[in-house]
């Protein structure tokens, strides 16, 4: 769109919203009015237009999470403000929710503020089709977009993520190897990074000869959202359920800290002792780790580290440099109370 | 600043820069040069200019926090976020830390995007000198300026604040009257908002004629910034301490609910029963208080209506309306397993 849609749109010359936008005083409030609508009838704010017309970069990014009320999204939204703030950027924040409607139409806000590129934060990005990822893939027509742990292979789009498959694994082989055979993997996501750990923990059980039925996961429903309150006592009370229906489990492996505090819940209501007769470890190291009884062991994904580098990553872009497609950092285990991880056959 | 002193700035006519905001192809790349770079000199964006230049609104609200990695923080991010985007605006996030000369950086930073209004999170951006909050009084010069727990008396500076001198008040009142007379407050801010708290305690003490000196008051110099875990184990550590110099008490109250998770860590490290021996209570009732064991008594300070009230306030403002300088909600007390409030004397 140009200064001559424009002009046809709103049925005036060209010179015309040039002096609009130059608040002249020479243009009738009508004839502004017309001019100003038609820049917004085409899906721009005036401001967007003005610098469609070839002003300088506005120098700010915009950052698209499900709920910036997630402790996860929190600290990614402050590491990668900071980061860019420090590069001499602000940030444009897009809370989209889960609703596939939503994450477009905050997309094409963003882009309508011509923001210089979006950084979208959580697996919950990628989706299996195409089609849903497609307007992650056009704005990459014209921006670059930066994924935290999300994976699209398309021009101009670019993943930092932790590997979360094989932290997963490694805990959950870690926990059979200090001598527990009946693992149960409990999560709330199906998000590709959710399946990523799901499929961890299967390859950790078929890698030790133990058979992975409904019986070794449990999918429980809930999810953060709308700054609500996580429900642990449900999660609780999913585990017990569980429980009556399979019989008895020796440790517990969690997609989510506060799910691994649910698990807590449920050992000290039901009289079972942590570790001795169930280990538990959970996923994101955040202080929840700290402040549940016992202590929890925990996966460290190095989330500022995934935060910097997106953030390093896109300046080299902003340069004309060539940056991989692709950049996966290690997890490490971080050991506390819960579990009793004597053997470390794996480094 | 208008169109005429650019151009004395960059050396040009007043339509050559009118060229330059309209891309045509009339002006030479070192004449646009010097257009861009006298409008930035004075501390614009060449976009921020264009809309000084009289285009519409840009719907865009900046929101300035501490940290927006703090969970108390966070919810209020996404909770005015959604108010607003509901309300058709979207959010310029702004992290500040603590320090004044990066407050006022980003305050002028968000002016010079031309925000439609700044909404200030937190009483830390309450100071005690008019100096200080220079910056806050000259935005609301030009745009409304909105606190969320903040105190400052000036023309279009709208405050929207929990009464947490009340609610600190209350919860000590009501663990006096339950049977506890050897009370301790923890707090690790002096802000406005944390003065208001310890006044609270303070008054509830008096009221008791229970004598408040040195013995009864724990400051602790941990606060959540940089997206950095929060101390959980030095808490604990700093109340041992106490304890050491001034002898037992029977109830602590936090200014914060993390706070009182320390003081359940140490608690428990004692073998100090909770509530029998130590009746605990928190303050900001979020997920933390069911995940802590056994389960915390805090207080709610319905946040979520705050923010909601704070952008629907906001936009009478933007309609013209006169709008109470300040509005002040009660705090509900939420009891869990760490009190025993027996008797309830206060309503």
């Amino acid at each position: 769109m140009n200064i001559y849609d424009i002009s046809q749109k709103a049925g005036v010359s060209t010179a015309t919203v040039s002096r609009v936008l130059n608040q002249s005083t020479k243009v009738t409030e009508k004839t502004r009015n017309k001019v100003l609508a038609a820049i917004e009838e085409c899906g721009y704010t005036p401001n967007a237009f003005a610098r469609g017309l070839g002003l300088n970069t506005m120098k700010t990014v915009g950052i698209m999470c499900a709920d910036s009320s997630d402790p996860y999204f929190a600290r990614a939204i402050y590491f990668l403000g900071e980061a860019l703030r420090k590069s001499g950027y602000d940030v444009i924040l897009s809370c989209t929710g889960f609703d596939q409607d939503m994450r477009e139409r905050q997309m094409s806000l963003l882009l309508n503020k011509r923001v210089d590129s979006v950084i979208l934060i959580g697996s919950n990005y990628t989706s299996d089709t195409d089609e849903n990822n497609r307007y992650i893939t056009d704005a990459a027509k014209s921006i670059p977009v930066m994924m935290i742990n999300g994976n699209i292979n398309a021009s101009n789009v670019y993943c930092i993520a932790s590997d979360d498959r094989t932290a997963v694994f490694d805990v959950t082989s870690q926990l059979i190897s200090s001598g527990r055979n009946r693992p149960l993997y409990i999560y709330n996501s199906r998000s590709y990074g959710g399946i990523q750990k799901l499929r961890g923990f299967r390859d950790a059980l078929k890698n030790n000869r133990i058979k992975a039925d409904e019986s070794n996961e449990l999918f429980i429903g809930f999810r953060r959202s709308g700054g609500e309150i996580f429900p642990v006592k449900e999660i609780k009370k999913s585990i017990e359920d569980h429980f009556a229906k399979y019989g008895s489990f020796d440790c517990i492996i969690a997609a989510e800290d506060i799910i691994a505090v649910g698990a807590l819940k449920f050992a000290s209501s039901n009289g079972i002792t942590v570790p001795d007769k169930l280990a538990v470890a959970g996923y994101n190291n955040f202080e929840l780790c700290e402040c549940c009884e016992p202590e929890l062991t925990s996966v460290d994904n190095h989330l500022e580290l995934l935060c910097d580098k997106c953030v390093s990553l896109l300046m080299e872009v902003f340069s004309g440099e060539s940056i991989p497609k692709q950049t996966v950092f290690s997890c490490n285990i971080i050991e506390r109370a819960t579990t009793d991880l004597k053997e470390r056959p794996r480094l």
